[in-house]
C-alpha cells in the first residue's frame, strides 16, 4: 500500500446503492475523490429529522437517549448529548498497532461512508459529510488495525471520530500531525456531535469492508497473473494443451473455470505448444492438467465473496435501523458481517489449492523427468547449481498459507454482560486473506522465474501471444541464471514486478 | 440412515442435466426408481461407437488402449480389454471401513448414473444400466467410505464395480449375500468389461457427490428446523420482535436473511410477542436478536454448496471426455470436486456460528438475570436442580464442531509418480459435514427442550402458530421436568424428535 | 476393544500413589481384579469422618452442606443429603452416544478409584469400594462418551453413580440388564449417598484419564511397531544402515531417538544390509533415514504425556481438597487438567509426523526410481497392475490425521452463570488421539504390505533377526501378490495383524 | 528486539555442551562476547584433519566430494573445492522477508556456532571462528527470516555465509554496508571456503534455534509476570486464596503448578485477602481459582520445550556426522527438529489456555456482580464509559492467539527429486510461538490495567508486598481512569510497562 496518495478530481458519486469493490480501489489507492448525491443527501435529512422527533416523544432509543451495549438501561438527557456521544467515541478508541497505510484508511472511511448513504443511520448529515472532506481533503486519521472483534470494527474505527472531534493524530500531506491542527489549517471546526452520532460512527464494520475491498481487488489481480504465469509453465514443460480446449470446459460449465481456461488460451495464442499437441505427453501431471479447474474455484469462491461483500456496501449496517417509511427507529443486528467472512474464509481455502498447485509445477520445472531439462534448471551441470533451494522457499511459504487457511470467524466470547455473544473476527480474517495474498505472489513470481529459465533452456519454442510478453516482464528484471548468484536478490526483484502489477500490464496490453 | 430401503415404482427419469439433489435424495432415502432417458441412451450408444472407432484408429486413449494413472503409457492390447479393466476393478478396489448405509450406496450410485449420461465417458451403455438395475433391483454392493483421497473416488466407488461383475457382496431384501449369488438371483449376469469400462466406473466423484447431496438435504431442515426453535426460544425469554421485521432485513438484503426471517415471523404469528414488543428488552443478548442473520448466513452459505454440487451432478466428471461433436476423446481434469468442495468447508464454518448462538441463547435460558425464571429452570429451587449439566453437554459438542469445520481440503500428496498432484479429500470433507450436522441436531434438540421448560414455567405466553406446534412436537415425547431425573433420556429422545422431522413436519403441517 | 472381559484373580493393590498406565491397562483389558490397600483404606475413613466433624460445625463446605457449581449458594441440610446427592447424580447425567466398550468402563472406573484413595474427597469409604466391587464382579455401567467439557468429566461419569444407586443399565457377564436388577443379582445393595458423595463420584476426570490410558498404552505398542515396519522397508529398499549407527545418535541423546534406533538396530541384526553398507546409496530418502528422530519424537511425546497422566492417576483431583494434616477442606482446581491433555495434543502432531514418513516411504517402495523393483510392486508389469492405489489409502488416511492433530483444549464457553470458565476438551482430546493411533495401524499396515512384497519380489534379501519375523507375521495371513485382487481384503487383514499385536508379539518373542 | 546491541567483554566461554538459554540471550540482547574453548578447538581441528584424509582416499563423503541433496551424486574434484562451495552459499541463499534484528542475527550465529563444537562437522576451524569473530565485532549479517523449511535453514543461513566470503549486507555499529567493506574495515579476510564448508555452514537450524531461544527466554518473563498480574486480579475482585495453599498444590505435585502457586502466595504476602478469607467466596470463578493450575500447565510445557531445545543447542546437528572415535563420517539426521518444534507447539496451546484465562478475568473485573464495583470500572457511572471496549481488543487478540495455535509442523512437501521428505517448518513454528508472546502481553497489560483501576475504586485494600510493586509500576504510567479518554494510548503504555519487563522488575527487586 502507498503511504501517501493524491487525491483527484473527478469524484465519484455515492449513492449508497451502487459501490463496486473496483470503485472503492480507485478512491483509496488511486486517490479519487467522492461526492454525496444529492438523493443521498436528502434521505440523510430526513432520517436525521426523523431521529429528533423520535427523541422528543421520549421512545427509548438505543444510542440516543440510552447507553450503548451494556449501558443500554442508561438514561442519556439531552443536555448530555455532546459530552455522551464523545466520551462514547474517547472510550470506544481501544485498537492497538499496527496502524492502516494511506490507502487503507481511505478504503475505510468510504465503507462507512457509503453504508450510512441508506439513510438508516440517523446520523448528523456533517458528520457524514466529514468522511468525503476528509477524503477529497487527503486527511487520513491515525487507524489501528487491531483490536475488533467484528462485528462491528468498534475500536478501531472510533478512531476516525477521533480525528472528527479534533482528537488523536492524522496524515496529511504526507505527514504526522494533531488531528485538531490539521482541521484548523484544513479550515474545517471540529465537529460537535449530537444525538446517536458517536454511535453512527462506531457501530460499522467499515474496516473490514474497506480492507476486504482491497483484498478482493488485488485478488482478481492475482488470479489473472496466475493464469498467465500456468500458461508459461505449461509451456516451459511443453504441456499437453487439450485440457484447455473450450468443448473440455463446456461439459462442467463452472463460471470460474470458463473464464480461466479461456483466459489462458488467449495467452497461448500462437504458441508452438498448439502445433503438436498429438505427440505431447498423454496425461501431463495434475499441476500442469487441473489448473483452470483450481484457478476456476478460486475465481467462483471470489464471485461469492465479492457478491455477499458488495451488498454490504450498499446496505446498511446500523443498529439501530431507521425505518423511515414507517417512521420508526428498530433495534435489529445488520451490523453482523458473517456471511461474507464465510465468503473470504472459503476463499483463503481455494487460494490454498492454487498456491500448492503452483509449487507443484515449479518442483517439476526442477525435475529432469518432467522437463527433459537439467536438474534445478542449472545451465552449467558441472560448475552450477541452479534454483535447488527455491523449492525450500515456495514451500515454506506455502506452509504459511496452508496455516492461515485455519477459520477464526466462530472463536469470539461474549462479551459486555453476556449481552455480545456473537462476533465474526472479521478484520482478522480480512487480515488473514491478504496475508495469503502476499504469500502468493512471492510463490507465482519464482514459478515465473523456473518457467522463463526453462524456457531459455529449451531454446526453441515460439511462446503465446501474452505469454511472451509475461516472459519479457520476468526478463526484463531478472536475467537468465547462468553462474550461481544470491538468488535470494533474484525473488526480491520478481516479487515486485507480479504483485506491482507489471507481469499483468506487460500480457494484457 | 436406514439400514433397508423398499424400491418404489414410479421411476425418475435421469437425462444427466436436471437432476436436483432433493431428487437425489428421493432415490437414496425413499428408494424411488429411476430411468434413463431416451436422449441419455443414445448419447451413450453415440460415445460408445465413437471410442470404438478411435481405439481401431491406434491413436492412444488413456484408460482404453493406454493404462491408467502412472500406467499412462503403457499399451493395452485388445485381447487384454477384459482381463484389464477387470484387474483394474480388482486392484483399485482399496477402501476401508466404515461401510456405506443402504441410503448411501443409492446415492453414490445415482450420483454416477447421471455424470455418465452427458455421454462423455464412452462407457458400455450395458454398464451404465447396470446401475439402474441395482437402483432398481434393491441391489447394493458393500461400498467402503474412507480410503478416497477424492480428486475422484477412484479406491472406493471401484467396490461398485467389484459387484457388477459378481464379485465382493451386497445387501439384496436386508441380507448380506455375495455379489454373484445376488446377480444370479436376480437374473443379472456378471458384466464382461470392454475397453474403457473400468476407468469409467471407478474415475468419478460419486461418493463424495452422492453422500454431498444427502448431507446439504439434511442440512436444509436442520436450518428449517433451527428457524423454528429459535422462534420458540424468542418466546421462552419474551425476546424483543422488532429485529425480525421485514423492513429490517430488506435494508440488507441477503437472500438467506431474508428466507430465515420471513420463516421465523412466520412461526411467530399470533404470539404474544408481538403484543408487548415496547415494553420488551431494548436490546436482546445477539443471540436472540442475531438469529436471522445467522442463520441466513448458513442458508447463504448452503445455497452456494447446493448450486455447486448440483451443476457437478449434471455435469462430465470424466477424463478422458469424449468431445462428441469433435469426434475426439481429450485428456482432461474434469474430475476435479474441489469448487463444490469448497462450498462445503464454507457451509461447516456456517453451521459453527448457528451452533454457537444456538449454544448461547440455551445457556441464557438457564440464567435467571435473562430469563426472569428460575436457575438452570429448575421447577422448584429447593429440591431440584434442573438443566444444570446440559450446558456441559451441548458446549462440548460444539467444541467437537469447532474442530470439525477446519479445513482439509488441501492436505494431499502428490501421489503415482508424483503424478497426480492434487486432490480435494471431498468424501473426508462430505463426512465432516456430516459429522457437523449430526452434532447439530443434538444442540438444537437442548435448544428445545430449555425452551419449553421455560414457556411451562412462565405459564402465561400465547405461542405462535407454528411454534406452537414445535412445543407439542416436544413435550409429546418428553415431559415437563418438574423433579430431576436422568436427563440423557430426555436429550436422546429429544434428538430423535429432530433429526427424525418429526419437529419440522409438525410446525410445517 | 473387547466386549467381554473375564475377571482374574491376583488383584492389583491400589494405593493411590502408584498405579501405571500398564497396570490399568491389565485391569481395564486383562480383567485383573483389584484391591484397595489397608493404609488407602484407613486415609478413606479419617477422611470422611474429618468431613462429618467440620459439617458439625456448620463451615459452609462446597457440595456438602452447600450446592455445586453455580448454586454453591444455596444450603443442603442435613435431611435432605440423600436426597440431594440422588438428585445430582440424576441431574448430572447427561452424557450422549456413543458408550464405553467394557474395558474402557473399567478403565473409567479404576482411574476414578485410584484419586481417590489419597483421601482428600472425604467420600463414603463404601462408594469407594463400590468401584472395586464393579470392577471385580464384572459389573459394568453403561457409560456414554460424549457430553464432558473435561475439566471433570461431570456429565459422564455420573453414569457410573446412576448404576451404584440402582438406576440406569450395566453389562454383566455379557448381558445388558437394569442395573437395579444386577446389583440384586451380585448380592449388593443400592448405595444410599451421604454428604458429599455425588460430588465426588462426577467430579473427577477418570472418563479422560481412563481412556487416555489406553490410548497411551497402545500407542506405545504402535510406536514399537513402527520402528520394526521401517526396518523392513530399510531392507525393502536396500537401504543404508549407518544413519542407524549408535555413535550417530550418542551425538544427540535424546531419549526417544536412542530408543528407537536400539530398537532397529536390534531388528535388523542379523540382515544381509549391513554387509554392503558402503556400496548403497550415499543418502537414502529422507523417510528412510530419519525414522528415528522422528520416531524419537513420537516416543518423547509419549513419554511427556504419560509421565503427566500417571502423575495425574496418582494425585488428588477433587474439589473441594481434604487437607486432612490440617483438619480442613479447601476450595481448589485441581481437577483442571490441562496439563496432562497438552502431552496428548503434542504426541497427536509427533503421530502425524510419522505418518506422513511412513507414507512417503511406501509411495517409494512403489517407485522402480528408488527400489529398481516394478511399478508397484507388481509381479508381472504386463497382466497386474499392482498396489497401485493402496497409495490414496494412506493419504486420505494421513488427511485424516492431519485434521485431527488441530488442537480442541482450548474451545470451551464460561457456563453456570459464567462461573465454570475454565474447561480443556479432555475427552475429546483423548478420543483424537484414539483415532490417529486407530488411522496409524492401516497406515503402518499398508507399509509392511509393500515392504514384504519388494522383499519378495527382491528375492535375494538375509532379513535381521526380528524382520524375519515380521516378515513371517504378515505372510502368514496375506499371501503374496502375483496377479490382482481385492486389495481392501489384504489391508484389512493386515490391519488386525498390527493392531491386535501378533506383528509386534511375533517379533519379540 | 533492539536494532543495535553494544558488545560486552567477559566473553562467555562456549564448548557445545553446556550452552543455556539464558547464555544466548545475554549474547545476544545483551551483547556479550564469547570465546570457544581450547578442547572445543581441538575437537575442531582433529576432524578437519579427519575430512582431509578421509577425502584423500576417495571414499564419497556427501557435500565434500559429492554434491549435497540431490546433486549427492555428482563429483566434486579437488580442483573445484573453493568454486563449489562458494556456489554452494550464493545457490542457497533464497530467504525472503522479513530480516532479522542485531540481537536475533546474534541468537543465530551463536546458534550455529555452538552446535560445530563438538566436532562432528569437520568444518575449517576458521570458519567456525568466523561466528565468534562476527559476535565480537558486532558484524550482523542482513538475515532473511523466511524461506526456510526447517529442517535445516538452508535458504535463510546461507545469508550468514555470505557475509563471510565478502558477499551480502551486514549491520555494523548500527550502520548497514555492504559486506566485503565491512570486513575490510573489521581487518578480517573474506573466507575462501574449503571441502564441506559451504554444507557446515548451510545444514543447521540455528535460525530456529537462535530464534527459539529468545522465545522461551520472553515466555519464562511472560509467565513469571502472568503470575503477578493474576495475584493483582486476585486482589482486585476479593478473591478466595485458599486455593493457593500450599497443600493443596502438594496433593497434585505438578511442577509448575508448584512454582506457580509458591510464586502467586509470595507476590500476596502481606495482603488482606489472608485476612478474611473465610468470609470471601466459597468458590470464585475458575478464572480466579484455577490460575496456578493453568499456569502451571504452561511452565511444564515451557520447561519440555526448554529441555528438548538446550539438548539441540549442546548436540550436532550435522549430516554427515563425524565419528572421530570411529574416524568415519557416516551419513545421518541429526538434523530433524521435530522432537523439540513438538515442544514449541504444546507451549503455544498452553500459552492459549493463560490467554483465554486472562480474558476471562478481565470482563469479570467489568462485571459487578462479580466485583461489587461498576459496570466497566467507571469511576463515574452517570458521566463515563470506562473500560468497555476493552474486552473487545483482548478477546480480539486471543481470537489471533487462537487461529496462532494450529499446528504447524507436518506441512512440508518432498522436495528435490523427492529425497527430501520430510520437514517441520521450525522458523515458523517458532515464528508463531513469538507472536501468541507478543499478544499475551497486550493481554496481561490489559489485565493489569483493570485491576489496579478496580482495586483504585475498591479503595481499602492492603496489597501483598509484590502485587503493591505491581500496582505501582502500572500506576507509575497510566493514571486513574477518572473522565473517559482515549484507551489505545493507556493500553500502549501498560504493554510496553509489561514487555519490556518493568513490571517484574518492578515486583522482584
Amino acid at each position: 500500500m502507498h503511504d501517501r496518495v493524491e487525491v483527484l478530481s473527478d469524484p465519484l458519486v455515492l449513492d449508497g446503492g451502487t459501490l463496486t469493490v473496483e470503485q472503492l480501489h480507485e478512491v483509496a489507492v488511486n486517490g479519487r475523490a467522492v461526492r454525496i448525491s444529492e438523493t443521498a443527501r436528502q434521505r440523510l435529512e430526513a432520517s436525521r429529522k426523523l431521529v429528533f422527533e423520535l427523541a422528543e416523544q421520549d421512545i427509548p432509543i438505543y444510542g440516543l437517549n440510552r447507553g450503548v451495549g451494556w449501558n443500554k438501561d442508561k438514561v442519556i438527557g439531552k443536555t448530555f448529548f455532546e459530552r455522551f456521544n464523545r466520551n462514547l467515541i474517547l472510550s470506544h478508541s481501544a485498537g492497538v498497532a499496527p496502524y492502516a497505510s494511506v490507502a487503507e484508511t481511505r478504503a475505510v472511511m468510504l465503507a462507512r461512508l457509503n453504508t450510512l448513504l441508506p439513510g438508516r443511520s440517523g446520523i448528523d448529515p456533517a458528520v457524514a459529510e466529514r468522511y468525503a472532506e476528509f477524503l477529497n481533503q487527503g486527511i487520513h486519521p491515525k487507524l489501528p488495525l487491531r483490536g475488533s472483534v467484528g462485528a462491528a470494527d468498534i475500536t478501531t474505527i472510533s478512531h476516525l471520530g477521533l480525528a472528527m472531534i479534533g482528537e488523536g493524530e492524522v496524515e496529511w500531506s504526507g505527514k504526522r500531525l494533531a488531528a485538531g491542527e490539521a482541521l484548523r489549517q484544513a479550515g474545517l471546526a471540529p465537529l460537535a456531535l449530537g444525538p446517536k452520532d458517536g454511535l453512527a460512527i462506531v457501530s460499522s464494520n467499515a474496516l473490514s469492508a474497506g480492507m476486504g475491498a482491497l483484498a478482493l481487488q488485488e485478488c482478481e489481480a492475482l488470479l489473472e497473473t496466475a493464469d498467465l504465469v500456468y500458461a508459461l509453465s505449461l509451456e516451459a514443460i511443453r504441456g499437453n494443451v487439450s485440457p484447455l480446449e473450450e468443448g473440455v470446459h463446456l461439459a462442467r460449465p463452472y463460471p470460474g473455470q470458463l473464464r480461466s481456461a479461456n483466459r489462458v488460451r488467449a495467452a497461448l495464442l500462437g504458441s508452438s505448444l498448439w502445433e503438436n499437441a498429438d505427440t505431447e505427453s498423454l496425461q501431463d501431471p495434475l499441476s500442469f492438467r487441473d489448473a483452470c479447474q483450481i484457478h476456476g474455484a478460486a475465481y467462483d469462491a471470489l464471485g461469492y465473496a465479492k457478491g455477499q461483500l458488495e451488498l454490504h456496501l450498499n446496505s446498511s449496517e446500523d443498529n439501530p435501523c431507521v425505518l423511515l417509511e414507517e417512521r420508526r427507529i428498530v433495534s435489529c443486528a445488520n451490523f453482523d458481517p458473517v456471511t461474507w467472512i464465510l465468503g473470504f474464509e472459503m476463499l483463503g481455502s481455494a487460494l490454498h489449492h492454487l498456491s500448492k498447485s503452483a509449487c507443484y509445477r515449479t518442483i517439476k520445472l526442477g525435475t529432469p523427468a518432467f522437463t527433459g531439462l537439467s536438474r534445478f534448471l542449472t545451465a552449467d551441470e558441472e560448475r552450477s547449481i541452479g534454483y535447488c533451494t527455491a523449492q525450500k522457499t515456495i514451500t515454506s511459504l506455502d506452509a504459511e498459507i496452508r496455516h492461515l487457511i485455519n477459520p477464526a470467524s466462530t472463536d469470539y466470547y461474549a462479551l459486555a454482560g453476556d449481552i455480545e455473544d456473537h462476533a465474526a473476527n472479521a478484520p482478522f480474517v480480512v487480515m488473514k486473506t491478504r496475508e495469503i495474498i502476499d504469500r502468493l505472489w512471492y510463490i507465482i513470481a519464482i514459478e515465473a522465474l523456473h518457467a522463463v529459465q526453462a524456457i531459455d533452456l529449451r531454446g526453441d519454442l515460439k511462446l503465446g501471444r501474452r505469454t511472451a510478453a509475461v516472459y519479457r516482464a520476468i526478463r526484463d528484471e531478472i536475467p537468465f541464471l547462468g553462474a550461481d548468484r544470491d538468488i535470494s536478490v533474484d525473488i526480491d526483484r520478481a516479487y515486485h514486478v507480479v504483485k506491482e502489477g507489471r507481469l499483468l500490464e506487460g500480457a494484457e496490453a
